[in-house]
């Protein structure tokens, strides 16, 4: 192991520890198989609660790409593509799945990773009025991801507006949730899982960077919106054969608020590391309200803080400097981050 | 939980408790993602040993039906299609995940779930023999399971055959492993891991069905053999996030022969099951070698039994009699083999 | 030029005369493309009325192989697959096609290459009575041809009860008639236009082998099956820029009865060949109703029969004999066929 | 037929007169299938003799999306992506054909439809550089249309560049050519066939919109570059059955220059058309060295136009006025360009 503090990216730890402790529990019990358990059931029903969903089609998958190929694969018929942020993940950091599965991503200007409905409008009257629009890929749907790889929120507001833009020009609404516990934690956010079930025709709680050794629940509250999801699911090589062991993870993270409680502490962390920056003089490259913080430093002093942090290159800001990110979790320790406001401070002088 | 037995299947329990202390004592741990870490790493030169490969490529995926598609898109060109028992799991339980990847499975007959060199053959010259061959789907690859679905194994012989018949063809041979701990154990087996890195150009080995909780262990001696095979696993969506969750789990099977155990112990209790089964004069669909028992059971009698044991339905045997599956695995009680075995003398008067 | 005589098959000339007059005739018109010309407009309404479909939606493709791919990735949703005979054109000499476009071709059993509703409800009730069948393929089509790869016909009778299984297990019906003119034409056929509309979901009439220099028209009573079809096509690389040049040729086709006609000259040409065949005592490796005429040689005459005319190669009867193929045509010369005749009362001696 | 002329576009027409001459001719031959007849040989030896490449393989199919698809789809492999301008066919009007076909198309910035080797370079260094580029698509290929979809023309030096920069990466260039004819006969052009042949790894003769009925020959000079190219085609439904009517076009175009000469009377009739607008003081859009004359009309002057003479629409202007595209062709009457002179005189007072 290193003796380097680790911020670069909120999926380096395990699980929240109340996860191993039930996986080891109920470790020799003997359950059906492929998500038909009853700790799927379970966990399936906490979700529809708080979603205030009684009838959702719930599936739990296993990482966050095969979550948008599957849906999107299952949404859009041939001739359709989905439009996104030009900096949403399947535009950029899923090697092409989506096309692999057949589709054109349409990109959309974006603002920190934001889409509007403005946006997906001005797309839909552009494409409904050229001549030649049935030579083109028809906008079948719009991919969000709440929060943005950006790390930023749409507010609710900004929600229904997509919301209702997609209804306008029969376009489903998808939201990418791998952070999830990140927004819903985080003090501007005004999106409730409620909001993103009553909003989005499907969207997916993520597990994986938020407490999970893996896993990503698939919400959709009209449970016919998908026939046979759960055959694709298998097609698409997604169907976990012990589903149960998904199951349970999400049962955990949602009995005793847990997921809540490892997005706020995420937060907590973020906010420290957020203040420090401020009062040593940091640049931030923009403020987020979630746990990615995006800095510039120079490049002699990246080199130094590198020796001693890991953390994320994002991109060159000039010649001299460089966009890094750094990243909390629902793992991150106190003290971790106190050594880490050492190093700022330190580097500051 | 029921107080019934359970010998439907043996993706049942969770994992080997070695797995699960194993994450409890590293769960703090940060590591890089994607399977870079240490433990998949370490987990990568234990297989190479026991394959005698020191090259070769390694690859950690999730499931079976996802290891099948990500490899036999990435081996063939578009022209080709995959022989395969017309019993293969990716011939008939995959939902169509190979065609959905845009190749043709290719049925071949079989016997109890195996296919021989001469078979190949024959279906290659009969191919190149038709004055259309142009206008048909290119034979690219032979796939295989060991043990294949029925619970069959392949001897050496017939491997090397159906490696040689390969080679002759211009084929790549692949072999499925989803189950191979329960091969490797077999009294009658004589293919080791050594030889399957040999005979096949692929193959995997079993994490889920073998004492992992989930995992499959892609294994090729050439390591050149798929370029950029990292990222056709990306655009899949079969790369793990926390890759080290996959690469300790498997580190841990093979260390101190956890896997060959974890097939033995299964393969015992099933020799049990046998025993019994032979002694009171129950009727075997087919004997095998491995950790699936097939029955013909009359109908009367199966009622009984189900409401006593779970078990898998296979196929109507006549119409007052019914084959079933029993399967034992890793994680099989000793009392519930014996609580069995007492079922199945009393059933027997 | 070979002074052999050519019986190999029914593509081998250009297209009926009056097509090419027309073409000439129109050749420096100035019309819009894709298929929104006047000529394509009026074959449309023409053939609307001979299928008694005043709504139906007609779209001209190039071939049969692009009409089958592109009809099917239509209407088939990724979990499902179509039923065919084993000898179907699909699923032997498109190079799978199918497969290629994401579904899976389920092989039926055939007779002289038909199947039956039975077989499909035989095929459906498994299918469905199957505890597994979520991970499989599900039946979503039945491909038939008319007339069949074998040169036989289905009745009405057998159309219709093929439509109600279909209709009973939530099946589409479509019929690739690339050779239609020869069944329409046939004495014993009494399957109309009409009836085709009536039972098939969607059936398109062959003109590359009917008399056109290529071109299919693919029908569909229902105007709404498949939104955005356009657009499909051309996204499948089947629309045609100049598609004037396709609508004139079925245009011309449907003047004059021309397509009937072509019908009646090749069966006209068969009839008298299959007549001395029987008179010289050869043996039929089955017999047919349309043009495609299947014979068993022993390996002597064939050789020198090849010599004499061009034939196709079907598929070996024993070690001394062959099963080949004899086609009329459209285009086919009295005068060969009289030649022909000649050859085969020679070589009967 | 309406009255109105005709400038919209340049496949309104049917064919070059010699070409039906020769198909009526020719009509009755019988000749073998899938273009392995005399016809499509000749075409063959006169293509290859032009491009100076003796060995080439080259195959003719109907349309350009279709070749588009199928080439792009021979050559990548899975993880690969096609560059191209975002102004592109494939990039825009394909209705997504390269994504069905599994693929995403890599938009780069273009200048009147054209990109530079420097462009190609900037990305390729861009994609290496980051640290995420496996979890990307990897450029495998350049895409580009001689003329671009702007008219405009690559020089030898520029297409030589990107042939560089396109080794210096490991990706193949593929050229468009479906106007191509407008190119070669364009007084700036200095890329020849031969320049084609030797520069790009693969590119295609446009026939449907220079003079035949429709038909597009691919080109390669390296005839192992695609193996089973011929089933690929098969398979992607562009195996014309009656091949010879696809190689007789190309054969009578590419006897007597007539390719040649169909450019060269489209680009004359240009090249009037284009001095009348300077004469009369119309506003370019940009300037073309071919068939393709891009203007600028106030929308006034545009309804009166539109009403005497057919144009395509291209993209607003701005609030007063609006892009148009008028193209002539090989087919383009003196009669009508002078009418269409005329006009231009008429309303520019």
């Amino acid at each position: 192991m290193s003796d380097k503090l680790f911020f670069a990216s909120d999926y380096m730890e395990g699980c929240h520890p109340a996860i191993l402790e039930r996986l080891t529990q109920t470790n020799y019990e003997k359950t059906a198989g492929y998500g038909t358990d009853g700790y799927s059931e379970a966990a399936r029903q906490k979700i529809r609660m708080l979603c205030n969903a009684p009838a959702a089609e719930i599936q739990f998958l296993v990482g966050g790409t095969q979550v948008n190929e599957t849906v999107i694969t299952s949404l859009l018929r041939p001739y359709q593509g989905v439009l996104a942020a030009e900096t949403g993940h399947i535009a950029v950091h899923e090697a092409g799945a989506i096309e692999a599965g057949g589709h054109k991503v349409l990109p959309l200007k974006q603002e920190y990773g934001k889409i509007s409905g403005d946006a997906v409008r001005e797309y839909c009257r552009a494409f409904y009025a050229d001549a030649n629009h049935d030579h083109m890929v028809m906008p079948g749907m719009v991919y969000i991801s709440q929060p943005t790889e950006y790390g930023t929120l749409y507010s609710l507001n900004e929600l229904r507006d997509l919301h209702d833009a997609c209804r306008q020009f029969g376009l489903y609404l998808y939201a990418d949730g791998a952070r999830l516990a990140y927004a819903l934690a985080a003090e501007e956010n005004d999106v409730t899982l409620l909001d993103l079930a009553e909003q989005c025709d499907v969207f997916y709680i993520g597990g994986t960077k938020c407490g999970a050794l893996f896993g990503e629940a698939v919400v959709m509250a009209d449970p016919g919106l998908i026939p046979h999801f759960f055959t694709i699911i298998k097609q698409r090589g997604a169907l976990v054969a012990k589903g149960r062991i998904t199951g349970l993870q999400f049962d955990t993270l949602f009995t005793d608020n847990l997921y809540e409680e490892a997005g706020r502490h995420a937060l907590a962390e973020a906010e420290k590391i957020k203040a420090a920056l401020k009062k040593y003089g940091y640049q931030f490259f923009f403020e987020t309200p979630t746990n990615q913080i995006f800095i510039v430093l120079d490049n002699e002093t990246l080199k130094t803080f590198g020796q001693k942090c890991e953390y994320s290159y994002w991109e060159p800001f000039d010649e001299n400097h460089t966009v890094i990110r750094l990243a909390t979790s629902w793992a991150t320790d106190g003290a971790d981050t106190e050594a880490l406001i050492q190093l700022l401070e330190t580097l500051s002088h």
